[in-house]
């Protein structure tokens, strides 16, 4: 038996990257040598900046809160081997000298068509606004991965396309009313990363996180048909002064 | 299907950090340094003892019993990037040299209103004091997270929102058995965490963490429709002299 | 719905330690240190000797035997603050220089009360001889955490105080059948560690340990309500004379 | 009960191997001896070529996205000591000092006879460049491991051949599509690693590897009987000068 | 409810050692040096031959494939504690400066009883053979853990006596068709390890292992009632000139 899949919209492949600092090492390096190490970070980021500008592409930095890590990265880019790129061209920074990566998540900026395909020019737009977004720079970013349930009885994938879509709908509902306070991208990782799908959450006010996950785990879309195996919260890096008062620690 | 969802009252927003200890180069410190770096620690927590006076915030700093970790705190703030930049001023100290993070929890103190909302000014009162506390310095600290199960025919998210009111009242009766002996705070962390919930635990005698826990083991909110992935327990080094033993080890 | 629960008899506090040996560093340091090094270790464990002479407290010196750990140590105390004490006195030794904790469980004897409480002046006496017992210094020692199963119908905690003290009783006479070969230490560990029970296994035959496991497993309480993470084995080493050759190596 | 098993034509015994790369140390390595490392590396993936042409097993390098690992290798040979031969070849190379195995996956390439055995001439040449394959230079790699599922009713292994044979070919229907657009490797690993199966995918577009596995995921052989543990992708390192680039970081 | 359990004969006990060898220390060590090692290693492994041929215990070294170890040994005694005793023994070579234990497992030499106790003189002796073997030198070894399942309606220990060793008869059914391609050891390792079995395979063609475990998934006693957590394969490294060739990588 195989039941109706869904057509997605596929846009901008998506690299989350999280990495330790050795801040023991870092100690140790005298002020000359940091300011060049940050001035070499600050380079990169301005040549990711020109990309966002030039919409080829768009990146958030962060600070991990806890210890699932300290220094990370959300970029966007057209083909999945710039991620790969991007990487490498991180690592060779001297300031990498002092990181080593301990997380990662790939996957591509994706929309289901459950709610059909976008047909006016005006709807286009939009989808296309999500698809090659730029990613706010809002205070806070929440990323979690999710899995569609596949246990006995209980299987996302055997209900029929009425079915899902009827949940999905029920379920967009209550994303709506958080519009304005949470900005929301869905990546899709099948074939990519561990898990189904990324959902990276911005908002300027943390506890929207928890108010919108909290209320959809009530949806049955998220009761019955989803797994959600960790969460990671950070907030923004992307402000240059916070960005070097990180690093140097003033 | 939606199932009614639950208000919450939030409070300040919290991170448990638990960090293990080189003692091995540590021991190789001379007494100067060591002292040095201890009073920087110190400068810090009196930073952190005049936040909690002026009812900013609060702390509790403890050694973890075991292999899990050495120095840990637990701290409490009004906005979730405090949390951060306080986790960025620690990792600063001379100490920190020594100290790698290994374990950490972010959450944030939540009231659930299944039996109400405050209405009284008095009820008011206590429910601030609940959301915005001041950590008691027991002896005794236990924290464990905790889900609610949604597994097959048993999913706590499709119960109706009567059914969870009584299951949790039901629950709640047990608690009160131990007021006085045990001072409770539950965080909320979806959307922060790997699990739904913390709770943290003081007493100063531990035995009643086994007692309360294990009396509500037998309660259907908990043996049926709650998951406990793992319990952590220490001992307090609020206290100045014994933080100082702690670390110079005499 | 709630189950009664049963009271436990609670005695001493109980912490299993296991420490891996950084052989390589050890080997290149020179005999004299080496002597000295176990000299203060000995100093300690004659203190310990002392707690166990005096009633105190009681331990077991054992070598992991495969990977998981090299030194270990099972100690008893009648508070928990003592467990870290030891803990920490213990890291403070030069030979933890090359030790480094790998794992570790922390629990409190208990003693369930299905089958009565003790009643007669002699049945009081056997139960504080458990609860505060002196550690046999028998060969072999087996260690494992052990959970009730909570999942869907199968829930030890919805079962009637009746059933399970029925299944306990059960569960108990296969255990009496190796009375004298094995000596079995029963810890609780709800709110302590991330299992509910610990048990600590003691013989001079190790192959009663595989029996007295292995047969109870087709017991209903084994078999269908309970969960063994996993098992630890490992060899004495309490003789002075042994403890210094595998120390030393020769 | 015993169902009916399938027989399996089996070839070339597979290899996946993943290192990560010390950046750090080898950024500190001066130019000529990088290159003297880099002519050594070259050295052996010209043999492998050379094993390549000669038809007598084939290769495929590459640099895996994310922090699960740096430089990757994919090697088949027709001897699975030959694996170790070339894994212990590898580690005596010069660059091997900066590359430390964290994962790795060993199989055979495999082929099921539901659809049945080849019978014509034509089928059996088809049949043994599939068991005896050159490897794609594609500019993606996709790997993953998958599982029959084994769990309560839901049992693959004990449905009857004629029901599995009726999955697989609705299964194979979906693969059959991608033709031209993926090219797919089953590498049989019961015995010989922790999972069922290997399914290694080759692609120009990697968007190919989410629509053909999330297609798939709702074809019952998939939906129901299937459980993928984790996926990682990558791209081609096979070009000469883009593997100069990689390590020169230039 | 106790099912009737079933009685072991049990022969030697066992431990699987896996090391990982820092290639890179290794690699900077003189050659003279590198050979006094390696003879050194030979003695200690010339003892364990004598310790065979004297039918006092059996061996089997080998390279693992893949990145789960590098260097491992199967060793056989007639004590737990002689295990531990050649670990010990193990450790104080000059070569084990370079290697790390990564994984081990403890078990004992086990035979069932579901067909019969050994009843005439030349039953007696096969079984004699078995429980305390020569180990075969074959070019290759497979092990796995396994366990028996106890998930709610399926239950390996709740069937009769009757009933299981029917599954269990139906299984060797299997297993017979194999002979004299398969060498099969069952290892007991409940109260000694994380798993209820070992299974340790020897055979001169690999694809032997993938074939009979492939064939046995499908019977009843694998099918439904077994679970497998993981496959190590590996190497013969029983000839010296091998191991020399392997740790010299010449």
């Amino acid at each position: 038996m195989i039941a109706q899949s869904v057509e997605t919209l596929d846009g901008w492949y998506a690299l989350h990257m999280l990495y330790n600092m050795d801040w023991h090492a870092w100690s140790t390096v005298d002020d000359e040598k940091k300011q060049r190490a940050l001035a070499e970070l600050f380079d990169l980021i301005e040549k990711w900046e020109q990309v966002e500008t030039a919409k080829e592409g768009s990146h958030y930095l962060w600070n991990v809160t806890g210890h699932k890590g300290d220094f990370s990265f959300f970029i966007l880019r057209p083909e999945l081997n710039q991620l790969n790129e991007e990487e490498n061209r991180f690592r060779q920074l001297e300031i990498f000298t002092y990181l080593t990566p301990v997380h990662s998540y790939v996957s591509v900026i994706e929309l289901g068509t459950y709610s059909g395909m976008p047909k006016t020019q005006a709807a286009m737009k939009r989808t296309n606004q999500h698809l090659y977004p730029e990613l706010p720079k809002d205070e806070y970013i929440c990323f979690y991965p999710m899995n569609k349930v596949r246990s006995g009885e209980i299987n996302w994938y055997t209900l029929s396309y009425e079915k899902r879509q009827e949940l999905m709908k029920e379920h967009g509902m209550i994303g709506r009313k958080y519009a304005g306070k949470i900005k929301q991208f869905i990546t899709g990782s099948i074939g990519f990363d561990d898990h189904e799908w990324g959902v990276t959450l911005f908002a300027n006010d943390p506890l929207e996180f928890k108010k919108i996950i909290y209320e959809m785990r009530f949806s049955e879309a998220s009761s019955v048909y989803s797994d959600f195996p960790y969460f990671i919260v950070g907030t923004s890096l992307n402000d240059r002064v916070r960005l070097t008062s990180y690093f140097q620690g003033k």
